[in-house]
C-alpha cells in the first residue's frame, strides 16, 4: 500500500492528539523500508557530491517511542560516512559553561552530510519546561521563568532553524508519537528482559507520570517551530515497522525535493579521462 | 580629564560620520588606561567567581585602526586565564563546511570569562558585503544576493546576540573609528619598518580603495545590530592612547553594571575555615 506521508506533516494550528499513534499495521512495511533505504543511499551520494546542502534530522519522542531503533533501521545499509549521528542526554559540565544552544552547534552536520540528532535542542523547551527546576540547578543568571522565557526560547529555536535553512541545511523534525498504553507495554517488556536492563532509568517512570505535561509542551514547541522550510512530522509510533517505513519515506521525499545533483564535469573533463585511460594502459 | 564615554555609545539613527575619528589628545591617557586595567582586573575576578555571566568584546575597524594593539594594551596586566582571545581572518575549509556563524560559536566565551573577538561574524556583513564575489567562491547553495540577503544576515546576528544576552553574555561591540588620512600614515609607517613588514598584505591597499563602501556597510551593520543590551561604541581611533583609555573605561563601565558578586559563603563556611586552620596548625 502507498504510505500517505503528507497526512503526518504537521498542519499549523492542529492539535497533536488529532494525530494517530497507531495509524495502520502496514504488512509490507519492511519491504517499503528497504526500498526507501535504497533510494536514500542514492540521494545521500548526490548530496555528498553536490556538496552545497546538508540535512539535519531531529528525532524527539517520549521514552520507548523508538528513537534509537528508528535511527538504526533507517540508516542501516546507507554509507555511514554520509551520516553524523549524535545522542544528546544530560549536558556535560563544559556544555553548561555555554548558552544552551552551544552543544548543538558543535554537532551541526557538515555540508554534503546528513546529521541526526537523537534528542536535540528541543529538550530545552520539553523536559526543561516540564521540570523548570533544572534551570535552577544550572549556572545561569537568575531569571524569571515565565511564559515570556519559554516564548523567547522558542524564538531562539525558530531563528536557529531559519539561519540553518538559509545556509543550505534542511532541518526535518520527527515527533515519534507513541501512546501511553504502548509505552507501558514496551517499558514492561524491557524490564522483563535482562539484556535490556541497561536501558532502564528509574526516572523513566517518573516522566511517564508527566505524560499530559509533555503532550502540552510538545504541542507548544511543534506549533511554534513548524515552518514550510523546517517542518515537523508527527509519526504514529505504536507499530514499529510502520513507523520506520514512514520515517524513511518522509526523509526520501523531503531530501528528494532538494535541488541537488552531481556537479557537471569540467569542459575538458572527457579529454582528461581519456588521457588517464591511455596513461594507465600504456604502463608496461 | 574625565572621559565622556557615553558620547561614543552609538545612538540609533545616528550617522557614523557624525562620530569623530580624533576627539582629543588626552594627555594622561596612559594613566587613565592603567587605572581602568586595575579596575578591570577586579571585575574579572568577580565575574569569574560569580560564574553566571560572561562577556564578549567584539573589535571591528579598518585595517590599521589599532585592533591588535588595543586588545594587547587593554588586557595587559589582567589575569590571562580570565580572557579567551580569538583572531578571525580567512575561514578555514572546515569552517566553510558549516554555516557562517559556526566558527564563531566554537569560540564563544565560557561562563565567567571575557571572550575577545578580533574581527568577528560582523565580517560576514562587512568585507563580504563589499565583495559579494566571496559568496560565489564558497560551497553554498546558490542564492540571490540582494538587499533581503543582507537583511537576513543582519537579522541572524541580532538574533544571535539576543540569544547570548538572554543566556547571560554581555556582548560589547567596538568600532575603532580611524580616518582615511591616519590610516595612510600608519600603513606608510608600517611599510617603512622592516620589522612590521609581516603585517603588510597587498590586499590592504585594495581595501583602502573601498573606503566609502566600508563606511556604508559599517553604518548598516551598526544601525541594525545596536541594542540596549548589546551596544556598539564608535571610538575615535586616530590617537592611539586616547582610544585605548576610552576602550578600557567603556569595558569597565559596562561590565561594572552587571549584577555580579562573589558567591555568598555557605552557612557553615566560617566553622569549616576555623577547622582547617586548626588541622594545619596541629600538624607536627
Amino acid at each position: 500500500m502507498t504510505l500517505p506521508i503528507g497526512d503526518f506533516r504537521y498542519r499549523p494550528g492542529a492539535r497533536l492528539d488529532a494525530y494517530p499513534t497507531l495509524w495502520k499495521v502496514v504488512k509490507d512495511a519492511p519491504d517499503q523500508l528497504r526500498a526507501s533505504i535504497e533510494r536514500l543511499s542514492e540521494l545521500q551520494e548526490v548530496l555528498y557530491a553536490h556538496n552545497r546542502r546538508s540535512v539535519l534530522l531531529v528525532f524527539q519522542g517520549m521514552d520507548a517511542a523508538g528513537k534509537d531503533s528508528t535511527i538504526k533501521y533507517v540508516t542501516s545499509g546507507v554509507n555511514p560516512a554520509g551520516f553524523q549521528v549524535f545522542n544528546f542526554s544530560q549536558p556535560t559540565r563544559k556544555e553548561l559553561d555555554h548558552s544552551y544552544l552551544w552543544a548543538y552547534w558543535q554537532a551541526m552536520p557538515e555540508r554534503g552530510r546528513i546529521g541526526i540528532f537523537n534528542r536535540s535542542y528541543y529538550e530545552e523547551v520539553l523536559v526543561v519546561r516540564v521540570h523548570p527546576e533544572i534551570i535552577e540547578s544550572r549556572p545561569l543568571p537568575h531569571e524569571t521563568i515565565d511564559e515570556t522565557f519559554w516564548a523567547n526560547r522558542l524564538d531562539d529555536i525558530r531563528n536557529l532553524e531559519r539561519h540553518l535553512a538559509q545556509s543550505g541545511t534542511l532541518v526535518l523534525k520527527f515527533f515519534l508519537n507513541v501512546s501511553r498504553g504502548e509505552q507501558k507495554s514496551r517499558l514492561l517488556a524491557r524490564l522483563k528482559r535482562p539484556d535490556k536492563h541497561w536501558k532502564y532509568d528509574p526516572r523513566d517512570l517518573d516522566e511517564r507520570d508527566h505524560w499530559n505535561d509533555y503532550q502540552r509542551v510538545y504541542q507548544a514547541a511543534i506549533e511554534a517551530t513548524h515552518t514550510e522550510e523546517s517542518p515537523w512530522y508527527v509519526v504514529p509510533a505504536d507499530h514499529k515497522w510502520t513507523m520506520r517505513a514512514l520515517v524513511a519515506k518522509i526523509i526520501c521525499h523531503e531530501v528528494g525535493r532538494l535541488d541537488i545533483h552531481y556537479p557537471p564535469p569540467a569542459p575538458d573533463h572527457e579529454a582528461l579521462v581519456q588521457e588517464a585511460i591511455r596513461r594507465l594502459e600504456s604502463e608496461g
